[in-house]
């Protein structure tokens, strides 16, 4: 049975050079970050760093303690710049080495004439660590305590975010609605900021979007409760109805 | 003139609500490390944090400290949920208030009968702030010591960084080079990790991918050094030939 808990926050920390060094766009943060949204657990954070053991160690330690869940993405593969495990260790002072039931897991899926060095480095963990399924190619996930360790390729990291959903207790859905204006911020600023104020446990955000040629407002209303969702809603309908701004 | 200096080293704040919360993908960081690989300086960090003022604001102070050069994106436009203007001025301990050279500007872009409350904040800035031109909509970002403030809008952003370039004072450009191979990462881990403890001061990453159904391995080698990601090139190629593995 999950509890709810407002205060329910996560951090995801990116594990990689690829994405510092500008070479791949990150997709990892979106997909988790809306999956998080599902489950009642507010993103709070995320920090992308490179693939440097002492950083890694350094900003697990301290993240781990700020946030409800951490979710690191990249570095569980077999080659050298796949450093996540051993660094997972470091950070929580455990033995790393091969883990009984994630060598199993590999040694069956190649067939142990396949299970090269390279594949078994992929069942050297953190002791005690807490395995997460892998549907997509085997090669396990893990856990230790709130750090949840997911592999840096999106489809795989996908396929393996529904064998945790029950691991993690959330809260409320996070539920958001939006209303696009064909106007531009300055002209809304002030009501909006007094809607704002008068809804203040909920977020109201701002974003200019340019769409075929034109330019326009989406205003984004998020919170757990529905209700405030439409209350504040019929708010900004009214005072953009009264300026004679379109609703698109 | 530019001093090289290979210890030139940066990191992104992205300030937005609205990546944490899935609602919008970011793009600015691969537009931002790209731009930084050409002037040499190296991007070390991304932090995405919430629009909140004591967030922003101890963020900041704790990353300029340990990088040459920030660059924050989101949070200067006219609506309540762009804070980050009066957030930096909190962490260096600066007046904020109108800026008269971003007045002058805004005012001049909008003509002072559509000068009005929205737009005005826009000229808000730390005191002593240094300008960003901007040629997109006149807004400007500003500069405060080494924290260089530019807005979220992908376009916009871009647009602004070309008149950065001559206040970036970076090193050698970075440089990259990849080799595809028809393999899967294990089959190379071996001879590849030799390889990169030969060229310890290179990065060599290796990254799988999906290509119309088939599988392969990215190997990218990266460094400032071209002669050296050639003898590195010419190695890889070597051990991948002997294992009969296909480039691709």
């Amino acid at each position: 049975m999950k509890k709810a808990n407002k205060k329910t926050n996560a951090a995801i920390v990116v594990i990689g050079n690829e994405i510092l060094s500008g070479r791949t766009q990150d997709v990892n943060i979106v997909n988790i970050s809306k999956w998080l949204n599902q489950l009642g657990v507010r993103l709070e954070e995320v920090r992308i760093i490179p693939d440097i053991e002492d950083i890694i160690v350094k900003t697990i330690n301290e993240v781990r303690k700020k946030f409800t869940y951490i979710f690191t993405t990249g570095g569980i593969g077999p080659t050298h710049d796949d450093i996540t495990s051993q660094s997972i260790a470091k950070a929580f002072n455990l033995y790393y080495g091969y883990h009984k039931e994630a060598y199993e897991i590999l040694e069956k899926y190649y067939g142990s004439e396949k299970f090269n060095e390279g594949r078994k480095k992929m069942a050297m963990l953190p002791d005690k660590a807490t395995l997460i399924f892998n549907p997509s190619s085997a090669a396990p996930g893990f856990v230790v305590e709130n750090v949840y360790c997911l592999p840096g390729v999106p489809s795989i990291l996908k396929s393996m975010l529904g064998g945790l959903k029950n691991k993690i207790i959330g809260g409320k859905k996070i539920l958001s609605k939006t209303i696009n204006l064909r106007t531009v911020e300055s002209e809304i600023a002030l009501p909006l900021e007094k809607i704002q104020n008068k809804f203040n446990t909920i977020d109201i955000g701002s974003y200019p979007f340019f769409k075929q040629g034109k330019i326009g407002v989406a205003i984004v209303i998020r919170s757990t409760e529905e209700d405030l969702i439409s209350r504040c809603y019929r708010d900004i309908e009214n005072f953009v109805k009264k300026q004679n701004i379109t609703i698109v």
